[in-house]
């Protein structure tokens, strides 16, 4: 054995392998191990062929080829395989040796994993990882987050193997303590529900409200992939819809249209339910996804269920499609502002000391939501780091306020027509309550000292002070 | 002591006592007990004096007053009191004794120790009691559910002290197996935010967009309250808006508008998360108060955030308000139908053999969200038992077409004047999603395939067959 290896990993499947091979690149010595012994072999004589990456047959012997502190990363499936493997490798550690964990982990478990170990002298990572397998290959966007102390002997490396901004600064900070990676990365996988639906809106608004094919809608998310739309997810999108099948047809029509999902966006739901964030857009996304499911049902429906009697009025394809673009810009906004309301309010929960500006550089390249857009929010919160809120930023308050006219078009003329756009309509709905100084909240309130006697507070008393009515008259 | 008791109930808060005096009217002996033991003193001595009620000083001694099987309900904090309860008594009971919990769990603490008893011989019911107060005294809603064999041992007593419906049919039903009856409950507090949500906008909209004032929005509501929106919550809304301060003004516009939440409403929609069901109604109701709660920044926000540019246009009164009536009704439908959606997934789920029909036999009359609307519910489920959706049963169906086009004249004004209507938007983005034989959910596929591999299946193949495409065309 020449030199001791810098990183372990364990766990070969695709993303493990690519991550591999991407150290390598970078001049990295790697260790690897995977449970079925033959996968590393496989791995050896396969794709690392030709590198200097070295393979282990036990954990033993893997923790044995690490110089120290030993960094040894695992890409395994999320869940009891990850408490089984830290089980394992415990009795081989030393005191400062750092565990990464790079898989999809609940940040809940993560935060308990970082405080057990640290009781033992272990430094824990939870790092969420985006860009599938070319982003592990090529530069994935990194977030890494748990034991601080760790971060000065993983950063260069990490850093090192990171998809690179415009720029050049490499997609990866450290986000925080605790369980803050594996949350920012769930966070990422809500907005990027959002950001999938609002297309969708789009697309199905200028098929069958405006009435354009699927090669003229690829046009308009080409052109608007150049201006303040740009992003990896529009352009995808521009090359799917132009997409013909070899009989001539444009494949998204025969594309089944019951969506998946993988649970991080319901996740993200969640846990803007615990913590009391109305992250409203994103949550519509996840539903429209579940409704999509519904597909026998729907079918059903279609026959049954009556839709606008008054015919659409005509549009104007051209003023339309400039109102759609900053209606979708507007709600984009929207989108992210609630995402980062989340952020906010796990980090004053948890106290993670989480990064707000330095997630949106990490987001810049590398994973799905990749975007010019993230630079504008970077730079929001370097103009302002405790920016309460990214509709209050001068820069994207002034922006929806030029698109909401638009905005409430759109989602008014889609509305008359018959046609869904849950994300849109709901990214509205929050906007113009949140810059409401009045709500009829308090009708609520009044409504549940009615019937619960839960008191009320007054505008013209401190906070804190609480009333009762004797509202019916019959209570004694 | 002359003669046994026929049932038993421990915790003497407000709602405890209540339920007794209602037992002790409908000719039961009930024996009580309190941790704190003074409560059952003060009980005796106060509101219980002149009763036939036995007072315990221990858990033996109310154990040993009750005739077999010994029936033994409680009103005490959900959570660990509960369980902490259940091991005290555990070892005074005999097989087929019944422990009834009347609190507030969690339907998934009910459904565990529904099993974990009925391993030890002991029936539990977890039973949800709605109606406040005055409803325990006078005429509860009750959602019975559990081990069903105690079922017909504890059925006269609670269907007698049970609110009556029209016809004088008691709001008690047997609910199903498990945690049924608190996940019914729990159903119902969801219903229960959104109702409450859809009048709050119903107000403001009258109020900020026909300028009304409360006293004439009351108006209204009495008048509604007479037509198919009949319901408790709209009576008590007519009279909460009436009412003035003594300095003149309306009581409404000195409460401040930060809404509370018990929590019960977060559950619903967390749960629909969980088992894929879009309750996006309710969970935008949830949500809009937790918006209310951020008055700070609304306050700032409101300075900052441009509202609509083009002035609103003029809107006539009568016009507006009878499509207002018809936009609330549909909204409504709407989101009874999204909760009988959960309703209906969380049977599947757990194999309660939920009694769907009856649920809404339950709701008419001692609870919250009481209504005539509920009797048209249980009629649905009378035609057709194995209805699958609210929106399909022809009645229904009807109804919300012919109240739609006017749904969609309020919502797009809304909109277009600024006024958030998240519930009634979420709703009709729902209904006009649910009729859609297509949904553009096949680019959402599209795009996890581009950029995840995550496959599609396609329409013109049948179910389970995947397919993927080299979109970018660089893959070998």
């Amino acid at each position: 054995m020449q030199g001791r290896a810098d990183i372990a990993l364990i766990g070969l499947a695709v993303m493990g392998q690519n991550l591999v091979l991407n150290l390598d690149d970078r001049g990295f010595r790697v260790a690897v191990y995977n449970r079925t012994l033959s996968k590393v072999t496989d791995f050896l004589e396969g794709p690392a062929r030709g590198t200097r990456v070295l393979g282990a047959t036990s954990l033993e012997e893997l923790v044995g080829m690490l110089s120290r502190p030993r960094r040894i990363m695992f890409m395994v499936r999320a869940g009891t395989a990850v408490d089984e493997l830290i089980g394992q490798l415990l009795p081989l550690l030393e005191e400062g040796d750092i565990l990464i964990d790079g898989g999809n982990s609940h940040f809940q478990d993560t935060q308990r994993r970082v405080t057990e170990l640290l009781r033992q002298g272990i430094h824990f990572l939870g790092m969420g990882v985006s860009g599938g397998e070319e982003g592990a290959r090529h530069g994935p966007s990194l977030m890494p987050g748990g034991s601080s102390a760790a971060w000065p002997a993983v950063q260069e490396i990490f850093q090192a193997i990171a998809a690179r901004a415009e720029g050049g600064s490499p997609c990866c900070e450290w986000m925080g303590e605790g369980g803050a990676g594996h949350f920012v990365k769930m966070v990422h996988n809500g907005i990027e529900y959002g950001d999938m639906q609002l297309i969708a809106e789009a697309y199905d608004l200028m098929r069958n409200l405006a009435g354009l094919a699927p090669d003229a809608i690829a046009e308009v998310f080409r052109v608007w992939n150049q201006g303040p739309l740009n992003s990896y997810l529009i352009g995808i999108t521009a090359e799917i819809l132009r997409h013909k099948e070899s009989g001539g047809g444009f494949l998204i029509d025969s594309i089944l249209d019951a969506a998946g999902q993988k649970g991080t966006g319901r996740w993200t739901a969640a846990n803007a339910l615990d913590l009391g964030v109305p992250l409203t857009l994103i949550a519509e996304a996840v539903w429209a996804r579940s409704l999509s499911g519904l597909r026998e049902e729907r079918l059903t429906a279609s026959s049954l269920l009556q839709g606008p009697k008054s015919p659409t009025p005509g549009i104007s394809a051209e003023t339309f499609l400039e109102g759609l673009e900053k209606a979708l810009l507007a709600s984009k906004i929207l989108s992210y502002a609630q995402g980062y309301m989340l952020l906010r309010a796990a980090d004053r929960e948890f106290g993670w000391g989480l990064n707000l500006g330095g997630i949106a550089l990490v987001w810049r390249a590398g994973c799905i939501i990749r975007s010019a857009f993230l630079d504008r929010i970077h730079g929001a919160f370097k103009r302002r780091a405790d920016l309460e809120n990214l509709l209050l930023d001068a820069d994207f308050r002034q922006e929806i306020g030029a698109a909401q006219d638009s905005w409430r078009r759109i989602v008014a003329q889609a509305v008359q027509a018959g046609i869904p756009v849950p994300a849109m309509a709901s990214g509205l709905a929050f906007y113009d309550g949140y810059r409401r100084e009045r709500l009829p909240a308090s009708l609520i309130q009044a409504q549940r000292d009615y019937f619960g006697a839960h008191t009320y507070e007054r505008v013209d008393r401190p906070r804190g002070q609480f009333f009762h009515t004797d509202w019916s008259g019959t209570q004694t």
